[in-house]
């Protein structure tokens, strides 16, 4: 039995250090780690198990890692097995890395049935964005029931979390007075389920206040044929005091129901598997651009473009009929 | 002489006819079309030319054209020739173009020191990016002291022209109460004046307002290196009763000298000029998806992909292999 082989059958038996071995596996830009990843995620595309993905996003300061232990640890309770993945397109730059301190998430951290995976250092949305699916793909061949991925709210990391999710919560805080304006629009038109976290003690009244204006928000927008009547919804929760959270779970399960009845999850996969076909595609043709000689041909290139000597034009027609040459 | 070569006499001559048909030229998509356009391109390369590149952005409804007219009725007066252009990547799917209706700017249009050219209509905004970036080139070549390049307030298009232009205003109409809300933060980063429209009659208060809004949203941004004191500004003028357009240009005219004299005219050119060199390339090398060939390939992988009987980067993988081998 080949390495690889035996890795495939660790992980399908729901080992937990054979997940994370594969999934420091498929982190990996060596060109060797990616053809071992490329033949695992070959082996483990059959195991038919299918995960519910959802996919969570808020800004810094709403409760996000409070929110998902709490969360998780009601599913766990439920006998479902949780895994938490995470997209943080900036933690290249910051050195830092959300999920990171898995002491926030400390009985999450410990529970049996959870497992939590900080994200990548990454510099490269494309990259953090494929590991990320093949993550997902492993934890679900890995037997887990629900794979939260949680991205924080910036650029474009909630499209990416969306593209690989089933379901998509958008966590707020409450907030005095006009707070609509701070979400952008886009990142609302994605949420299934809008969650006002820390509906509890001093701020209850201003998250009854923030829920009923984003409950209105959501009425005006156009209703998407992927949503059953009332959806897409904004519900308070209190992830400190444990409240709401199994409405919440309750809402998202029959939204899921609803999707898997009207063909709407199984087509929403299928476009996404698609969508990162063609990503995929691109990126490939771009990554073209990315070796030593290439580089240097650019960067010849460019001089000339600043000089003025060669037009943008003429200088990208040079380039580009050097790379189809090599 | 060849035919390439009479029609860049006749356009370095200044002649309106040879400059719109070279226009007509270097939006044609047909490789032919293509290859004369570089040529031209080429031969005008060293006119040494320069007009300064004006980008104007705006909602529907701000007055674009009546500024457009009267801004532009105001240069020629002063004896500067001025060519305007437009970015419009709506208009191939709304059938519609902006400046498309001359009669919009009847005085202008008929000047003939003033060269008025409605958008192209194109679905990709690649395309129009070049197909502009060239069109401008040809203005400059043509001997146009000022070309304004007029955009709507959609999508990336914004960026496309603040990209190819020296100067970036955001023309707004005055609004009551709260309406920072409705400019996106990253077109008033790109504005280098905001001038508040329609600061005439009834409007006045509202005017006035607005644009010490704006002037204080303006001061709380952090200050860039390539302007000098009090700058970004936010100033109001009426169009229609063609008040403050000449304080405008004044003080377009003096960014534009500060920033010549500190080299920050040459050097965003420079920037400019490299950034369409890497956007050529890239999409350059994403062309190679758009034969038909390619196209049969990826919808036979999409079909797979869709099926789940291939992964999405397996699918990817094949189709890469398959462009290199032709």
């Amino acid at each position: 039995m080949t390495d690889t082989q035996k890795l495939a059958e660790q992980l399908l038996a729901g080992e937990r250090r054979a997940l994370a071995r594969a999934i420091t596996l498929v982190e990996s830009a060596r060109e060797d780690h990616r053809a071992t990843a490329r033949e695992l995620l070959e082996r483990l595309g059959h195991s038919g198990r299918q995960a519910v993905r959802i996919g969570l996003s808020g800004t810094p300061g709403v409760g996000k890692s409070t929110f998902i232990e709490a969360f998780g640890m009601m599913l766990t309770e439920q006998g479902l097995r949780v895994a938490v993945l995470a997209v943080d397109p900036s933690s290249a730059r910051t050195g830092g890395s959300i999920l990171g301190d898995k002491t926030r998430m400390e009985r999450l951290s410990r529970d049996p049935n959870a497992f939590i995976r900080p994200s990548p250092s990454q510099t490269h949305l494309g990259g953090v964005a494929r590991r990320t699916r093949e993550a997902v793909a492993l934890c679900e061949a890995s037997g887990f029931d629900v794979v939260l991925i949680e991205t924080v709210g910036v650029g474009q990391s909630e499209t990416v979390v969306a593209e690989m999710c089933d379901l998509f919560l958008l966590l707020l805080a409450p907030a005095g007075g006009d707070e609509l304006q701070g979400v952008k629009r886009g990142i609302m038109e994605m949420a299934d389920l809008i969650l006002v976290n820390k509906a509890d003690g001093d701020l209850k009244p201003a998250a009854t206040r923030t829920c009923s204006d984003y409950a209105g928000a959501l009425r005006l927008m156009r209703k998407r044929p992927q949503d059953p009547e009332g959806f897409p919804k904004a519900l308070m929760v209190s992830a400190l005091h444990e409240d709401g959270l199994n409405t919440a779970w309750e809402e998202m399960s029959a939204l899921i129901e609803w999707r898997r009845e009207n063909g709407h999850f199984d087509g929403r996969r299928q476009a996404q598997a698609q969508y990162w076909f063609e990503q995929e595609v691109r990126q490939g043709l771009l990554a073209r651009l990315d070796t030593a000689a290439a580089r240097e041909a650019m960067a010849l290139a460019a001089k000339d473009v600043a000089s003025g000597e060669k037009t943008p034009t003429a200088a990208a027609g040079e380039v580009l009929a050097a790379l189809k040459d090599n």
